[in-house]
């Protein structure tokens, strides 16, 4: 019989390689100079050294040696940290092996101050240091070490403890640990690993519909004039200088005319109303179109020019469906399920129809569709849009995204792909497996301190070598009970914590404005933006301070490598349930810029009293010794305070309710 | 590059199979009869009904399909319950699919009420009929209620409402449970599993030293006249008596003389003194001979005739070392480590040296020692033996014991290997994960109610599709500092915990006589019979009910299906950290005998106190409603009480300091 995997033991055991996904089924992710620790149980019968050996295997298929450290000894934990510095497919695999020279170390220790077996053991030592020397990758130096050390263990010159002594020089031991001595070795599988460029982990979005930014009501008529991308590009400096860097465009595609949904959802449009950017295609196009009102292909390349003059990078939005009028549903009825009748099928939720959207259906012709959908995507890579927010991933297949992100790695690993995946966790992990590289998360849907903490722990935990959380206070789509009631204070207290506790977040734009009034019974907006036009008055934007709050938090991400890496999260005891505190830490080895980097966060969960308490530090996470004092600097504030292990917090919700702290180094 | 395992995500992914061990890297394990859940995550994109199928393949190579229900919708986690019946190599894979019928069905249920596309609804569904209609694997039965539903929906003599409610029957969804119409029908790997005899997972040993038994001192002269296997075997119908079903002999092999450790591990023996049966080895013969003491391969096989005859197996310890008067000592220098002056390595740890031992070393022949060590176990299994206790596994490579359980797993499935593997955990988990049915484990080393009820919780868990432990209060070896100083009612509390917590547990013999002097400064007995005679007066075995107790413990383990397995245990809350209370609890559906049965056992860890308190039962983990009131037999008493979700107990170290309670069907 058959049977997956099966593979012997060897001769050193080598097991639970980290991080991997299903023993390599799908590469773990990275990006250049995010630390990953390589990690491996490897041990040994009876009492010998043991060691392990990370063997990294880079694009270009070089391969790097890197010795690891038993970093937990009860559990035969061995780890290397990697920084890679190239993007690419990489790969590792881990090597144990017994150490003879480690256990002669010991027994030598021992033996020798005993006067035990002195003679064998010492003749034992250059029999080991012999072996070493026929490494051929000895440099001249590395070589004259190990003879200087066999020369002294022959020489009987000093008393034996003497010379085991001037034998183990520092220098030595450094030249063993990259040029050892091993017997057994053994290998674990090779793990593949991707490492993208930056972006794919860090990234602040700013969401806008384009066609909100400058549309104008005729004040006379009632009558709409659409923005287009040249008025919508009027407002790239702010988001700029805001300090974001993806601007997201809702879909920019004609729009559907049949059953074209009215404001608020209703079912009958009224004559001028724009209708759902969601409901895509017309005759003037489908995915590969831009809508008439907005202006043309050539506008569109140079409102990304714009953009990108200005450091921001454009992030265009994938919703994999079609109106009535896209041209695909009468070229291609075969990429829709057809009913018994010979109709194509609508969206719906039985007894409810979507008569507006008629679904993908990817079983009759996956290959087709596959192809026709890729193409489409690089028309917009060839105009410059280098990320996708890919909305609502969870109704497609996983085998076309599992194809679809394999296409681009290929060609275009350059380009990031941002997954809406609000649905249940088994999918919502298994989209990020297959490769997209960021996420949607439950963030929105944690209102109190401890499930916000829990949930930082899951998503910086093992998750964190493949799923890259994007987090979202509020969307077009999302307005949640909570953000409904507290008003500007958990606006402010929320863009905080987004935009501290994860790599990635977004803003949809108005966010400025505490827009917070849903439509009855739906947690959503009202006079929802995806219905009607919506420009809004700038010039107040930071009424509420949250333009210059988003521009500090932009600011202190830029600053702060722990503010742009997943692992390093640690939540603190506060004696407070209102408050969560959490910790971002790089140390030295993990920080890109060989820096060590802490910032401290405590935020209040209250927005309509001040909430204060005591917050107790693990100190070890922060890389603090127990008794530290030390500075911290309030970047929300410019406040300095200093703290130890316990420190008080006041949080106002006159204010950000917040700390962001980083320790002065 | 070659990767391992990558594999396409699938039409519907089907990830987390369980109990699985790295993805098939070993089989997982289980006996007849034990009820083994195979579990998978299922899930499809958008709204469609999802379903999944456990394909198991017997050892005889015919295939069962059977249906999983969907145990955890938020997760996706779908179960089937497998109770193999056969002994062999087994294995499963599951099967998720797309289930039209099933979305028909919910379907049909909003739209016919809602009156919207009756019709269309209607002629869907006889389509999917005639789908299934087309399994050529159908009885006429099972067709002829899929031709009525098709009939019905079809005829039009009903209402819509009433025409889906008369389709729709029981026997309709039976059929179509086990022959559903399946789309886009999407196989996990395969993946292994042994399925062994039952004592693999169910034993009760008693431990003896043979030689001890019968022992005679000359009063004139002091000289000791061994016990041998014929007086031994007098022992063995009070130990049948006891319940026991495995008796265990400490080596009975010829043992050393050069540097033969002498009473309490002092270096040197006196005249006389026998020496440690784990010296292995003299001029009558190595690991394939018995002791000339102990009598002849002939007298062995009586005795194990004669152990059988009253329903016990004999275990045989196993020590894979050497005495320096050991035949392969001269014959198979090659198997030992020389040193640089041509000697062979002593046992040691450095700097002291265990003269009176040499240790075997696999890496010069290790295809040829282990074909001897593998013909010395068959010289045993040939006589008779059926279990093996092997001494320090964790001293030998890991690559051997595969092979050897492997080779044993083909040749001689019957046997059972026990591995006493007190080393770190990695080394004893993998030791069970290369083939090892059974293994002593850290239960000795768990002195509070707190550390052990942890500790049951995790064998019980995933470890338990692997690991099967053996809980032994005290050994030969060990005797805990708590052990030393809890007297009797200690003694009779761990009996208690050992026989019910684990469906394997061990007791030394002399245990009856709380046996608790430790040599000074040693966590073992004093006058540890390794190294002298100790035969012992069995009139008085009962003075401490110890011997009583055991007969009990051994008769309820015999008579509740719960007590002889796993997994079904959960720990409970109670008032008193002194006081752990835990159930053992199977389903009918898991129970072996097709009736659930549940088992409460509360036992105190205060030897010097009474202590009382409020247990709080999970009631759902023992199957009850919650507010529910049973009745309850303590089958070490016969008392009866009736319990409920709260209940109170007072355990008295006069007594066994513990209830073992089955609650009454």
């Amino acid at each position: 019989m058959a049977l997956p995997g099966e593979k012997p033991i060897g001769r050193i055991p080598v097991i639970d390689v980290q991080p991997t996904l299903e023993q390599g089924r799908w590469p773990v992710k990275a990006v250049i100079s995010e630390a990953l620790p390589l990690r491996a149980t490897v041990f040994i019968e009876g009492h010998d050294a043991v060691a392990a050996t990370a063997v990294v295997t880079h694009p270009n298929g070089r391969t790097t040696r890197m010795p690891m450290d038993e970093v937990n000894h009860g559990l035969a934990i061995f780890e290397a940290i990697l920084l890679p510095r190239t993007e690419g497919r990489w790969s590792f695999r881990i090597e144990g092996w017994a150490d003879p020279f480690g256990t002669w170390m010991h027994t030598a220790s021992k033996k020798i101050p005993a006067g035990v077996d002195v003679e064998l053991t010492l003749g034992d030592g250059v029999s080991l240091l012999e072996r070493a020397l026929e490494d051929k990758s000895l440099s001249e130096r590395q070589r004259a070490v190990l003879v200087a050390a066999r020369e002294t263990l022959r020489s009987g010159e000093l008393s034996p403890v003497k010379t085991l002594e001037a034998a183990l020089t520092d220098d030595l031991k450094d030249v063993l640990r990259t040029h050892p001595v091993r017997d057994g070795v053994t290998s674990s599988p090779e793990y593949p690993l991707n490492v993208e460029r930056e972006r794919a982990l860090v990234s602040s979005w700013y969401e806008i519909f384009p066609r909100s930014e400058g549309a104008k009501q005729n004040t006379r008529t009632g009558e709409w004039k659409s923005g287009t991308f040249l008025t919508a590009s009027k407002r790239l400096p702010a988001i700029a200088d805001m300090g974001f860097d993806v601007v997201y465009l809702t879909p920019i595609h004609p729009i559907g005319t049949t059953h074209r949904k009215g404001r608020n959802n209703s079912l009958t449009a009224m004559p001028g109303d724009p209708g759902s950017p969601y409901a895509i295609g017309a005759a003037e196009g489908g995915h590969d179109a831009v809508h008439p009102e907005l202006g043309t292909m050539r506008q569109f390349r140079n409102f990304v020019k714009k953009a990108n003059g200005l450091g921001l990078e454009v992030a265009l939005d994938v919703a994999l469906q079609c109106s009535p009028d896209h041209p695909w549903v009468k070229e291609h009825p075969e990429w829709f399920k057809v009913r018994a009748d010979g109709t194509i099928a609508y969206a719906e939720n039985p007894p409810k129809k979507y008569e507006d959207i008629h679904p993908l259906y990817f079983d009759n012709d996956p290959v087709g569709l596959r192809e026709a959908i890729r193409d489409v995507l690089d028309v917009w890579v060839d105009a410059g849009v280098t990320l996708f927010r890919i909305d609502n991933p969870h109704t497609k297949p996983l085998e076309f995204w599992e194809w679809l992100m394999a296409d681009f790695a290929e060609r275009h690993p350059e380009v990031v792909f941002l997954s809406e995946a609000f649905t249940r966790p088994p999918m919502m992990h298994t989209l990020a497996k297959v490769g997209f590289h960021q996420s949607y998360t439950y963030f929105t849907w944690r209102p109190t301190a401890k499930e916000m903490g829990e949930y930082l722990e899951e998503v910086s935990g093992d998750a964190s070598y493949y799923m890259r959380p994007n987090f979202w206070p509020t969307t077009h789509d999302i307005l949640t009970p909570d953000m409904q009631r507290g008003g500007a204070p958990l606006y402010r207290a929320r863009a905080v914590l987004a935009a501290t506790a994860s790599p990635s977040y977004g803003i949809y734009t108005g966010y400025e404005f505490v827009e917070n009034v849903p439509r009855p019974g739906v947690e959503e907006q009202i006079d929802n933006e995806k219905y009607e036009y919506k420009p809004r008055d700038w010039s107040r934007a930071d009424e509420h301070g949250i333009a210059s709050l988003l521009t500090t938090l932009n600011s202190a991400r830029k600053s702060h490598p722990a503010l742009r890496r997943l692992r390093g999260l640690t939540v603190h005891k506060t004696s407070n349930d209102q408050i969560l505190c959490f910790s971002r830490h790089l140390s030295a080895e993990e920080s890109p810029t060989g820096r060590a980097d802490t910032v401290i966060v405590a935020v209040s969960f209250d927005p309509h009293h001040v909430q204060d308490g005591i917050v107790t530090l693990d100190m070890e996470a922060i890389g603090q010794d127990a008794d530290a004092r030390f500075l911290v600097d309030d970047v929300l504030t410019g406040a300095a305070f200093t703290w130890g292990r316990d420190f008080y917090v006041r949080l106002d919700p006159a204010g950000t309710m917040s700390h962001v702290a980083a320790v002065r180094r």
